[in-house]
């Protein structure tokens, strides 16, 4: 904050967000693009929503800790209280309650939002990062997990995942909800048991803590609860085997209702959750409205490209502009233009040179870029309407005409 | 904010923002895609940043009006202070700035933001919308605003547009400085002249508002500057012919220093400005870098919709969703996933029928979805392998096996 030149502004971004270059950039468009082909393929419809939300959205039904201590709130100039928003689900239940009547259901809805968390930065841990949340609404039965969980299986395979590095863990909150309960606790005191369990392998005192909390000795069911025996029934029986019962998942939310899921990494150097979701079929009710049963996942993106990473799934980096159009000199510029306007009619990606630099520093420009092929246009090229195209990672070329150049690179 | 329920939410946004349903978001996407697949086609790379930006970013050189009265800012529990970005410009000029010594220049670079202003909702000004932005940053010949001015208007033909339905005005700010100093205008003094100007059509007493600022009788070049004389004859060259100069075109921000232009709509019973851009080669000086010579575009998703609406180039909607498998009883459904999932590997969209509606509520649904094709699964067809593949429209059926579903929506 103290004196460097007056006139000189920082180029650090805000605290806790990125700048994506080109680079990130492709990377960050790999996992989008994965994640929407994954929903298209499953009749997934995308929709989305402001960052910005009234702050009584988060009252409530989402945790506590995350509307006070971890949220971004501030008052608009018209004295409103705003939020940006932290997760999508809030939004995604409040536009479905204000069109309920509207709606064909089942909804089979996805987004891809930025969401914001005013924490620590750390790894994986960013302020804002982007999210898929697919959402099946309107299918109470067990099919609805079905199809989710197959949906983010075929996150996994999509994103070039081996099925025996990735298992999913599946639980019932329906039947944590009432093993809890047996145990009399309240719903505050039930909250306070999850978020125990939750941070289980991070806690040294664990069993002694949750023995305080519950007042008597407590232990994890050893038996599946029915819902989930079905589900990872119904799931083998589709080719999912990779599938598991955890008595310990709990998952964050207040708003779970039913089966939870998550999906993670089996990698014993680096065992950890990827994403996960789960079923809640009353949300909508803090609309005022009849609820509607259910079922999403949502994964993000940092968490994501860990994963590939560690895995080494990312793709190469490449360039999406096919051809370099170089000049031998910059009087050929205008040239290049035409002829560059002539083939992105067809459909091609064209850059043109508008530099008097030499061609080689040209040739290295494109090729720094990624750019795979060049043509050089001079006297000879605008007279005859011959090109040669150049391969730049072979050297190899090919003469050709304006529309031999399309059917080259198509 | 009186007493409804207290269970019960308002399901509205936040004021002057949009909630996209997937039919909004379906016409915001072919937005999208039309920028992308542009700025693509002329070698541009995208890039991004967060919406959230250090406010001291907006002193100095963008407009003050829009920093002081039109912004987002709120302070963080850090104390620091924060502001929702108002236009990219700013954070692009960051970001090449931090790399200003290792990017290779000319940069070709686009990136589509949302934006956020602090003002009344009204038609076309909404408090967040989505911009285009693209930029050629390191070209300081006239080829470089060729480049952009090319790109604005292939973004035009490529919506639709006819070429006699909107035109390019183009002037200097470079004249329009040496016009404004002329008149021995201070800094302060040439802004309200601009923004005067800028509101000209909008005045009743324009030319009395003008002499009082001026102090003297003020008229407009009647002859084209030299810059404006040569890029038009440069875009002639190039086949853009609909394109002319505009004394009175000035364009808001501070930070342009050279060509200036505008692309806008000629419908007599609607004139109005569409987008615009222009040459900027100072903007990174405050960053304490050397300079670099930049041409940059901006067009904002609602203006974009607003002329496709009105000259009725909206695509009709339509199912990225190819198939939906409706399911004789409810007991078929897992051979319908099991179907679905076999078609999603060879890439096909399908939705499945997960509940137990009657096969004509399967159909009306799939209809109102505009799934073009629906299969049903029964018995038969589990035991054959063989469908009846039903296109909805015409209602004709082909009997297929499951690899002739795939080669018949091919």
């Amino acid at each position: 904050m103290a004196s460097k030149k007056a006139t000189s502004l920082s180029t650090d971004p805000y605290k806790g967000v990125r700048d994506f270059y080109p680079e990130e950039q492709a990377e960050l468009n790999y996992i989008l693009s994965v994640w929407r082909s994954v929903c298209e393929k499953f009749g997934y419809q995308e929709y989305h929503a402001s960052i910005l939300e009234p702050t009584e959205l988060y009252h409530g039904k989402t945790s506590e800790e995350i509307v006070n201590e971890q949220t971004y709130n501030f008052k608009d100039r018209g004295d409103r209280d705003v939020t940006l928003r932290p997760e999508m689900t809030p939004s995604v239940a409040r536009m479905v309650a204000a069109k309920r009547k509207e709606l064909q259901f089942p909804l089979r809805w996805y987004s891809i939002p930025n969401v914001f968390r005013y924490e620590r930065p750390q790894r994986g841990r960013l302020r804002e990062h982007w999210q898929l949340n697919a959402d099946l609404f309107g299918v109470s039965n067990l099919e609805a997990e079905v199809e989710i969980v197959s949906l983010a299986y075929s996150l996994m395979l999509q994103f070039g995942a081996e099925v025996d590095t990735f298992a999913i863990k599946v639980n019932s909150r329906r039947a944590v909800n009432e093993l809890f309960a047996s145990y009399n606790l309240s719903p505050v005191q039930q909250k306070q048991l999850r978020l125990l369990i939750d941070k289980k392998d991070k806690l040294k005192d664990f069993e002694a803590q949750v023995e305080a909390l519950v007042g008597s000795p407590f232990s994890f069911p050893t038996t599946a609860p029915k819902d989930v025996v079905e589900i990872i029934s119904k799931l083998k029986a589709i080719g999912i085997e990779n599938v598991l019962y955890d008595s310990s998942l709990m998952r964050g939310f207040d708003y779970y209702t039913g089966i939870v899921f998550e999906v993670f990494d089996t990698d014993p150097q680096n065992p950890r959750s990827l994403f996960g979701g789960g079923r809640y079929d009353e949300l909508l009710s803090i609309f005022g409205v009849d609820p509607v049963p259910t079922v999403g996942i949502a994964m993000g993106d940092v968490t994501a490209r860990d994963f590939l990473e560690t895995h080494n799934l990312l793709p190469e980096p490449s360039s999406k502009t096919k051809l370099f159009l170089a000049t031998l000199s910059s009087e050929f510029v205008p040239d290049a233009q035409r002829l560059g306007a002539t083939l992105r009619l067809k459909g091609l990606t064209v850059a043109v040179n508008l530099t008097d630099r030499k061609i080689g520093d040209q040739l290295k420009y494109a090729d720094k870029l990624r750019i795979p092929h060049v043509i050089v246009i001079g006297a000879d090229e605008v007279g005859s309407g011959s090109y040669k195209l150049k391969e730049l990672k072979t050297g190899a070329e090919k003469t050709v005409t304006s529309e031999g150049i399309i059917e080259a690179l198509a």
